[in-house]
């Protein structure tokens, strides 16, 4: 069995050098081919590859058109970290090339995209990973453990969001090369989901017992933005004439096939301090991040929350108490090392990802589907299931140690 | 002018003796007439009216139909505090008899009736206030106080909810003759929006510049009672096997036609400690109630939340500061005191509510929006303009010390 996985890197703009970073990180990566649009950003990637990590090598290749590193029969899996709207074409590029994805976060453009990711990985038997950090969070994990071990009780209801004053980011797209300004410029959606849903469907068991049915999103008016630009860019700025579709506050709602409902909120040009705004209700208690609090019937004085710091470290997962023991590596508080040693013990085992493309379908469909519902008026649309009832009785996951659907105590 | 106002009292449950307490505690308040469908209720309405208040007098009578008390020509106003389905069909009655209303709170179960009771108001003259005691809390009246002086710039959203564990007053509700059971089992909906939406359509200047336009209902499965049953009335208690229909949490996204949206959360079946889940959102900041925190662009720190408190105290509302000065009264903080004051004063000096038959009408039509929202699979459902074009231009709120339209400092 190999012991080093070959990896190639398409997108190297800021996140991307971050993401190579943290992978490189990881014993048995190596980066060996680098591509972007950009020349700059091509040597820039060469640089990060040859520079971090233990398997740093002077001979990465840098490209410009991704197909060439697809066309390389000696690489293992490739990094998916580009604009939003390209990661499914890619992916599925690179999957008929018979390399192994991951695939950064973002939302879908069509349900048709999502069909093809998906059609293309079962056709290939390649599979596609989706890179969501935010299911291998600290939080995150102890509340899937506690879940699992039934601390809520039945789960009713989850509420969680992309809380992210984005302000600067969004309004200076266009000098910084980010793909952020023109989706706000032009369309109007849950415009990145999957950090609060990844988690929340896990939690829900979606894709393997359960699936999401339907949703309705609604869109407050645009008006973040403009303030931000006037101060920051001055009363002369170009773009305080141009017409951002993207509502300030976008607020989605999900309904399950086993009745629980999902709550998500986009809340990205108005200013605030950062959250993924979680919330877990089961008929037994309820956690919620923004005051780090947890209630629990029979055990919390009654009608008054208790700090979620002590069963922080009583349901504590046992990969985080591992990671921890062995020290947290950087990367968004040491989640990103955990989904990227997901995805590379994957490639090097040759096991199923955690995070699957039939998880990467339905979580990125939430986009485009939002979309509809807004311009319709916040009418009802149907979610697929992208398993096509696979979901009624799929085997057990993998014996990954990043495993999601369970906690599995006994692999540590 | 007179300075002693005779009200009749029907409904004298549980909230009908506690909201006669804190009215007989104003000075020109006069219980002369109580009544309630129970023999018993109306002895304890009598004890109470003859007990309580500097009018406290002997010669209270008590009723067991309330057209009794509509009948007697020496009574300005009555207050309505009986069961949910009951509200509108006396209010109308009053109104149709000369009286003043004063209505507690609860949803409606038709538009129709929700148009019934405007055409009347109108036809008759006679007011209808709605007794939302949300809208004179300490801290509402303080964001209302610093939404009107700009503190938060053009709003964007709003968040409010009823998150109150009531397993057990609706599981006993048959005993202690409490409508909640009956509420819970017969129907699924946004059963009690107003704590929340008051405020915020005050927020909002709706009916007043503004109006709320539709609305979208989820509704998540109805589990959270019967553990609670199970546990404190045991295996053999016949509510078990009942098919309770109102789902454990209700999610209702309400778009306004100045482009805000609006989220209520209903949340009574499952265990949690109280809150309104207060939000508000603008260009310069969100404040939100369950941290007690807020942010205001180039004022807190980059990024941090602050504490509540000390904008709390800045922005106290003048009414408040007044209010504090003389001494705060029992009945939920204090606020009880103030809708009561507010709506003895509109009966004393015979002007407009600050709460008035437009607002009961449109907060009220909630909870039949969202039922046939849920029950029609989450479709987006109209909300009439009851105020029929008015909202557009209406004139300035009345001179009321408690008015909620506008914050008047010079009145203090």
């Amino acid at each position: 069995m190999k012991n080093i996985i070959n990896i190639g890197f398409i997108g190297i703009g800021c996140r991307g050098q971050e993401v190579m970073k943290t992978m490189l990180d990881i014993d048995c990566v190596k980066v060996v081919a680098v591509c972007d649009v950009y020349q700059d950003r091509v040597e820039k990637g060469i640089e990060i590859a040859s520079s971090y990590g233990v398997n740093a090598s002077n001979d990465v290749k840098g490209y410009l058109d991704y197909h060439e590193i697809l066309n390389r029969d000696d690489i293992d899996a490739v990094v998916i970290t580009t604009s939003w709207y390209t990661h499914i074409p890619i992916a599925i590029d690179a999957m008929k090339a018979g390399k192994r994805v991951g695939l950064e976060v973002g939302g879908a453009y069509s349900i048709q995209q999502c069909w093809d990711l998906v059609k293309v990985s079962e056709e290939t038997k390649i599979p596609c990973m989706l890179l969501e950090n935010c299911c291998y969070g600290r939080t995150e994990m102890a509340i899937l453990n506690m879940i699992k071990k039934d601390v809520f009780g039945e789960i009713i209801h989850c509420q969680g969001g992309y809380e992210h004053d984005l302000r600067d980011e969004i309004s200076c797209g266009r000098e910084n090369r980010h793909y952020r300004f023109n989706e706000y410029l032009n369309r109007n959606t849950e415009n990145y989901p999957t950090h609060e849903l990844g988690p929340i469907a896990k939690y829900l068991n979606i894709n393997r017992g359960n699936r999401m049915l339907s949703l309705v999103s609604m869109s407050s008016k645009t008006k973040g933005l403009y303030p931000w630009m006037k101060q920051h860019k001055g009363n002369d700025y170009d773009a305080l004439n141009f017409d951002f579709k993207q509502g300030d506050i976008v607020t989605t709602m999900i309904k399950c096939a086993n009745g629980e409902t999902i709550l998500l909120t986009l809340d990205t040009s108005l200013p605030r301090p950062y959250s993924r705004g979680g919330r877990v209700q089961g008929v037994k208690g309820i956690w919620m991040e923004d005051n780090n609090s947890i209630y629990l019937d029979n055990i919390s004085p009654s009608h008054k929350w208790e700090s979620f710091d002590k069963y922080l470290e009583q349901y504590e997962h046992p990969l985080w108490k591992k990671y921890r023991e062995e020290g947290v590596k950087s990367g968004h508080d040491g989640m990103d090392y955990l989904v990227y040693s997901a995805f590379a013990e994957s490639v090097l085992k040759q096991i199923d990802p955690p995070i699957d493309v039939y998880d990467a379908a339905t979580w990125m469909s939430i986009s485009c589907l939002a979309e509809i519902s807004i311009q319709q008026g916040s009418t009802p649309v149907d979610i697929p299931d992208f398993t096509n009832g696979k979901w009624h009785h799929r085997e057990k996951p993998c014996n990954s140690i990043y495993q999601l659907d369970i906690v599995n105590d006994e692999l540590f």
